[in-house]
């Protein structure tokens, strides 16, 4: 069965990356709800809650603190972000390979937030990863 | 600074508490949005994720995938969760010590989500604590 999610981890599919290691890669959402909506997931597949490893399910956590850490520091100018994994098509799962959302959020963005959920683009998308990844790699400079 | 979890946590304000150990505590969240939903905190106060360990933040996760488990596996017979961090004033953070959001939901209950968004208000609440703990103790003793 095919994943999409397994084909951007094998480079099979494009993806503006925003971080990568050995087990989980970064990206951004291809119909974002905020600018620099990403995508963390795991290399390995897996599906959901129920059969992801603890050890694995902690890393995501870890790797979002540090994508929202860097979306307020970056050029996006983040004051929060919300950080959501939905377990199960009952929770708006979507893609059946787990991840981990990561939403940059404004002050009194809430109707560009609201617009955004039903427009669902990002016309500078190339622009918010390249802030992104900036400003991930000045918080690895900058501890 | 007063603060309400910290509160909690200390056993001078009520809660209904889900799940407990060294570093965490899970409780009912007290204008819930689903049934069951659970808030899970560190002990020691900070505020969101600009200011938690790493580690902290980890932990959240695991003990949050834990109760989307047994919310599964309980009596409150969910198909899946929404497990979500609002970091920031700006996502919607209205308590300042930070707090992992687990919502328990069901195939389906998208009108009754969006009641409950409202009303926020569980008549069962006794009731929803006792199934969730009973499934967290089962998980515990079939891994
Ligand atoms: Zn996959
Ligand atoms: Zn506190």
């Amino acid at each position: 069965m095919s994943c999409v999610f397994c084909d951007i981890v094998a480079g099979e599919a494009p993806a503006i990356r925003v971080y990568e290691d050995d087990d989980f890669l970064a990206f951004l959402d291809i119909r974002p709800f905020s600018r620099g909506h990403t995508l963390v997931v795991p290399k390995r597949h897996s599906v959901d809650l129920t059969d992801t490893p603890p050890d694995t399910v902690a890393g995501l956590a870890r790797i979002g603190q540090r994508i929202a850490q860097a979306a307020r520091r970056s050029g996006l100018h983040a004051d929060g972000n919300n950080v959501v994994i939905n377990d199960g098509k009952a929770a708006f799962q979507t893609v059946f390979h787990i991840h981990l959302h990561v939403l940059p959020r404004r002050s009194g963005d809430k109707l560009s937030f609201a617009k955004n959920m039903v427009l669902r683009r990002d016309p500078g998308r190339e622009e918010s990863g390249r802030l992104l990844r900036e400003a991930l790699s000045e918080l690895d400079t900058t501890p």
